[in-house]
This record gives structure tokens, C-alpha cells and sequence, in this order.
């Protein structure tokens, strides 16, 4: 949280200055006691000696954060932006699975471009509600802040920095940062014609658990991340797969599943200017879910890579199973360039994923 | 935009997926239009030379940027988050001065560590209808765009990436990141007893422009950053000013003046172990603004710094006045950590900056 409590007060003095203020303690009551707890809570399971080993020179505290990678390495930034009522409901979801999947859209962009993680930062808009102890103890925040934390010691990632600021709905902005050997990332735009095409994992669980959980929203209070597989939940970014595939430079292409495969492939052949014929028999289905979500439903967080065909690609990386789906084509004009084979028949698949401002 | 329009659906696909959705072209129509009018202004001005040199290696389209500080350098990194209703109002600010005012708080940021700029990145959450297009002509956004590409160009930072969703009210994070010299950036925590304390320019100018515009709402789309001192609507970063004092090495601290001297110092006395006092005739006071708005206005975006009475700082950096405004004292305990001297009697300040979330 840079400044301190000074950067969470900045712009606002004039417009909505408390008509009294009379002592330092009473100004310290409300943000500077969220500050605090934000700040030890990142500290926790981070010392300085761990916070320098990932690549943090200076963390929460001042105007900036300062990161120094390691020598020969580039740093990697993403941003993702999570709004109630947009990405997650107050009234579904746990405070912990919207902490824990504020991180994890970080993290796997991070995954997809074969990054190791250096830290992470946070802005917080919530509405006052939010940050105060309920009649179950904790505040809110301070549960999503569990969530996110407990995916941030999994993967060794600390909290350097952020901001806090109240809202009229809850907003958080993660930015995550991440090194990578220099010319050496995973990059959406590689992908040559012959080449295969992978994902890790399966896919359409995500969406499949959230059409369970929607029909029934008191189950979403039953699942926590360590109970088990909940795709929807409490998703589980591919570093350690990302890594491994970067090391051994054995994938052409590579980006995350966030928004669908239909969506996602398309775009990963934009980027490579190719296209793409799937094989409908070979997508690897999540649990009870169907073609249709594995296809659009998005929220997977699982890693889609493409490779030369010589190249040898192991069934399981690093614990996560790995299935071959289709191959990259000369790119085509004038039609989908992502080509769907049901039964050897092939038909153009539209991209289905959502897209926010459209008038669809 | 990391991702392109794939980062903007992400998580979103099952909770607010539209009913029908009959064509790629249909999906295209809302965020990847506005996405590629992002994109197009991100890179107007800013092309593949002049992004290397900067130090950006891939900007937007891929899963992250990727950033390469020159060696011997290391990365500064902060995050500002600004609100609707909170940090401006639709019905008062112009659009311009929003993208300008978001932009310049983290730049701001960076000025204080003496760090050059390197990228922005720029999550934005906006109501559909500040993208569309008004009776006027351009849309919100746009014309948000126009102000904070303004400010970019003025300073050399090209926009790398970001995020874009749907929200109920418009709130927008800002990432900036810097390069500076391994060790070199100018801290909150190096300020010593016997140094003598200074800012830039004039404080309090924000404070009461702000009076005055509120006063009379309709001045505020009278000005623009073009037409001369606006200290609310278009605050200058310092910029050049804490690279002239990073590069010479004589500030023994420094911090951005967002919450007022009142606060700010304190902060700074707070991260140094030291106390100060103030001699309030040697406030520099900006246009129309009182003392109490210099003191406890904010937003000012001044630098504040300290340096060895030894060190000769010059009236004027980089064009704009530096005044002496006190001294770091002993840290003292059991009160205000910054005394204000008035007809020569000093007097505890306390800190009047807003904060979040407090009861006052």
C-alpha cells in the first residue's frame, strides 16, 4: 500500500471532508486500523529476506514499491479488474473465493507466459459495510483478504503495494508482476501452422459449478479451497506448468483460458495470424460438465499452448494432465478461423464468450 | 490491454452472459470497439522505437507487457485508485480532467522516488453509457482518453496495458511503473534531525480551486490543462523536479503531497523516526488559497523533501520555486510529531487529511 495511510486519503479531502475532526486518533480509527491490518496480514510468511529472494527491494509503505530482478530477466505486468455484481455477487460468493479469485486471474496470466511471480498489488474500493466486524466476527475484507492470502503464501507471492478507497460497490484491482528470463516469455503470437494444440487440465468445470451453485446459493457457503476440487471457486492458476513448459522452450504459443476456448483460440490465432481446427472428441471435459461450457464457458484458468509436432509434450506436467486438441492451419479469409470437427465433420465456431458493452 | 478483448470477458461469461449472441461481428460491436479505440490512442505517438527505449518490450495484446529496465536499474511500482462520487463527480469534473488527475496522482508517485517513467497501465470500470457516443459526439471515455493521453505525451509514458468491465459507477486504478538506479530512489525514511525541510511550487491551490469551482459548477468545463494554472482540474507532477534532486543526491527524504503538509509530514516524520516543525510564514501559498488549504487541503502534488542543512538547494528546479519551510527535529514522544511555528510560537499540527473509512 504505498504512502502508507497518505496514498488511501489522496483527492478526496475537499469533496467529502468530515464535517469534524479532532484528534489524530480519531482520523486513525477507520482506514489507517484497514491499512494496518492489510499491511501485517502481508507481512505475514513474507520477511524481508524472502520479500529480497523474490525480487522486492521495498515494499508497503512509501510512494512506490521497488522491484529489482534477478540479472538477464524482464518483468512481466497484468492487471485484472473484479466488480461485484460483474464478476462476483456478495450474496453468492464466500469473501475467501472472491480473495482467492482476485489472485488467481493475476497469477495466470502470469502462468501463461511462463513467469515466476514477484509480487503482487492490490487497489480496494468497498463500501464501509464491507470493513467492519460482522455479527460472525471478521469483516468481510478481512475474510476476502484470508482468500487471497492463502493463494498468495501457495505460490510464494507477496502483497508489495496497492491502495484502499471506499466505494458504493466492492471493487479490487490486482496487478501482478513477474520475471522472466529476457526474450524468453510464452507469447500469444508464435503459433505456426502444424503445430498441435494443448490445454492443461479440463475444461467447462468452472461453468458447470457455478450452474450448480446458482441454482442452489446456500451450497456456495459449503465448498472452501481446501475441500477439494471447486473449478468456479477457487481455481488454480498453471504456474508450475507455465514454468516448466518455458524452461524447456517447447511451446510455440501459449495464453490462459479465461474466457472460453472458443473465444481464447481465436484470439491466439489473431495474434499468430493462423488458424485452428479443434477436435470436438478430444476437448477434456470437468466434471458433469458439457461440451457446450468446455467450449464457452469460461473461467478455467487452465493454460492453452500450441507446439511443433515433433516436439514431445508429456501426458501430465507437473501433476496436471496435458491433452492434445487440434492443430494450427494456414490462416483462412473470409470465415471463423476456428474450425470445430464433430463425427469428421468440421464447422466454424463462433467465439461465445462474454463480451462487456456489446449490444448483444 | 493484456489479452486484448479476452482480458475484458474474463469471469464474467456465466453471471451476465447475454441471451443471444448471433454473430463474432455482434460481439465485437461493444468492448472490442472500445478496446481497439484504446489501444489505437495508447499507440498514437508511442511507436516500437520509442517503446523500447522507455523500456517496454511487448505492450498491449498479449497475457502481460513486458517491461526491461536499463541495467542497474530497478522498478518502481504504484497503484492510485480513483472513484466516482469519491474522487470526482460526473456533473462536475470534465472527462478530460479525470484522465488527466489519474494519470498525474501516479506520476506523482514516482516523482517522489526520483524514478523515471517507464509504462502506465490503466484498469477502467465504466457505466455503457459513458462509451457511448453523446449528442455532443465523442463518448466519456474518449474524452477521458483525450486527458489522460495528454499528460502521458507531456511526459513520455506510453499506456502498456490494462484492464476494461462493466461497472455500476466509473472508477479507474492506475499502475505506474519507473526505473531508478539500484539504491538510488529518493525515501520517506531518510529525513535526520537538523535537516531542513522543503517543498515545490505552492500548496494549497488545489484546495481552493476546488472552493471556488464548487461554488459555481459550471466553470469547471471553462478549463482546460491548455489554459494556464489549474491546480484542482490539472495538477503538474513533479517529475522533473525529483529526477533534478534524485540525480544529485540531496534530499535526505522525499514524499508527493496528496493529503496535505498537515498529514504528509507527519507520514514522513512517522517513516523517518523523526519530529519537525513548520514555520507558517514560510508557506508558500498558492493562488487564492488560505492556510488552513495549505496546510490541510491536499492535492497539491508538490514534492516535499528534506535535505542536510549542507546542501545548497537552489530557489528554482527545473522552473518552478522551491521554498524552505522548516526543520527535522528529534522525534519526540507522546505528541503530534509535527509543530507549527506561528508569530513564533510553535503549536502541535495534527494531522487533517482525509482518511477512508474513519467514524469522524
Amino acid at each position: 500500500m504505498q504512502g502508507s495511510a497518505a496514498r488511501y486519503a489522496a483527492d478526496t479531502v475537499q469533496m467529502q471532508k468530515p464535517s469534524s475532526r479532532t484528534s489524530q486518533e480519531a482520523g486513525q480509527a477507520g482506514e489507517l486500523v484497514l491499512l494496518r491490518s492489510i499491511r501485517e496480514r502481508a507481512g505475514q510468511g513474507f520477511p524481508l529476506r524472502r520479500l529480497a529472494a523474490s525480487g522486492v527491494r521495498l515494499g508497503i509503505g512509501d510512494d512506490c514499491a521497488l522491484l529489482r530482478p534477478r540479472a538477464g530477466e524482464e518483468l512481466a505486468v497484468t492487471t485484472d479488474l473484479s466488480i461485484e455484481g460483474r464478476h462476483f455477487r456478495l450474496g453468492w460468493h464466500p469473501p475467501q473465493s472472491v480473495g482467492h479469485r482476485t489472485l488467481a486471474r493475476g497469477l495466470s496470466d502470469l502462468a501463461a507466459m511462463g513467469a515466476r511471480p514477484v509480487a503482487a498489488f492490490l487497489s480496494l474500493g468497498l463500501p464501509r459495510e464491507l470493513t467492519l466486524a460482522s455479527a460472525s466476527g471478521k469483516a468481510w475484507v478481512e475474510l476476502f483478504m484470508d482468500g487471497l492470502m492463502a493463494l498468495a503464501h501457495l505460490h510464494g507471492v507477496p502483497l508489495a503495494g496497492g491502495d484502499l478507497a471506499e466505494s458504493p460497490v466492492a471493487i479490487a484491482d490486482i496487478v501482478l508482476t513477474g520475471a522472466v528470463p529476457r526474450g524468453k516469455a510464452m507469447l500469444r503470437s508464435g503459433a505456426r501452422p502444424g503445430d498441435l494444440i494443448y490445454v492443461t487440465g479440463s475444461l467447462g468445470g468452472a461453468a458447470a459449478e457455478l450452474a450448480l451453485l446458482g441454482g442452489a446459493p446456500e451450497l456456495f457457503a459449503t465448498r472452501t479451497a481446501a475441500s477439494g476440487a471447486s473449478p468456479h471457486l477457487y481455481p488454480q492458476p498453471r504456474l508450475a506448468q507455465g514454468l516448466w513448459l518455458r524452461k524447456r522452450g517447447l511451446a510455440s504459443a501459449a495464453m490462459d483460458l479465461s474466457d472460453g476456448i472458443s473465444t481464447d483460440l481465436s484470439h491466439l490465432c489473431q495474434a499468430s495470424g493462423v488458424a485452428a481446427e479443434m477436435d470436438a472428441a478430444a476437448v477434456p471435459l470437468g466434471a458433469s460438465a458439457t461440451l457446450d461450457q468446455a467450449l464457452h464457458g469460461g473461467e478455467d484458468y487452465e493454460l492453452l499452448f500450441t507446439a511443433p509436432e515433433a516436439a514431445r509434450i508429456p501426458r501430465r506436467i507437473a501433476g496436471i494432465s496435458v491433452s492434445r486438441i487440434g492443430r494450427i492451419l494456414a490462416p483462412k479469409s473470409g470465415e471463423s478461423n476456428v474450425m470445430l470437427r464433430t463425427d469428421g465433420c468440421p464447422k466454424p465456431l463462433k467465439p461465445q464468450g462474454w463480451e462487456h458493452f456489446s449490444e448483444g
